[in-house]
């Protein structure tokens, strides 16, 4: 499997929030990072849902941790969206709460994400 | 908000899965049935995303139940997808998860889903 494709979900463990509310902020990473991809390159995009659309979810236990994950994104190049919660529940409004990352090369996105534990 | 777009996930609390796996089956929820109305009906869609893709997360308390919601939804011809899960970890290969409902009409939704609980 030389360039599998994945996503990863970057979940921001140090703030509050609910197994319903973090559920509902993944799927919001995960689509909006989805169609950024099947927008910029679709093919990556294809090529993960025919594959049976891995996808891992992990954590970041700081706010430092998560805006370093950020970063390395962006040097990389790693297509990425933030989640912005606007925050009418759980959390003040303007919260980033998570990172939907990719799909992309799984090798790549490891780069970045594979020193962070399973949400 | 005559016919305001939502979409729904309900997810099975009659199986035991931990807040990282009912957020990857929710997340695979949201977008196998966003895909799919995307197909069928690219309007709502659309119109769906363009409104800030509102989401609600809820559960099912018994399997009888998770399986009443699916008859109701096949029989409203309301759009849905069932999770299916391969049982790497966690629950046994084959285990229905979730319910991915919508996006569609909130109203149409509600006479189904009305009476579930948030996550």
């Amino acid at each position: 499997m030389e360039d599998e494709i994945k996503q990863v979900i970057v979940v921001r463990k140090d703030i509050k929030m609910g197994a319903g509310k973090i559920a509902s902020q993944v799927a919001h990473a995960s689509l909006m990072s989805f169609l950024k991809v099947n927008k910029t390159d679709k093919e990556i995009a294809k090529k993960w849902l025919d594959t049976g659309e891995k996808k891992i979810i992990v954590k970041t236990t700081s706010y430092d941790e998560f805006n370093e994950i950020k970063k390395a994104l962006s040097e990389k190049r790693i297509p990425f969206e933030v989640i912005i919660d606007k925050g009418l529940t759980q959390v003040e409004p303007g919260t980033e709460t998570a990172i939907g990352i990719g799909p992309f090369y799984e090798k790549k996105i490891d780069e970045v994400t594979s020193k962070l534990k399973l949400l």
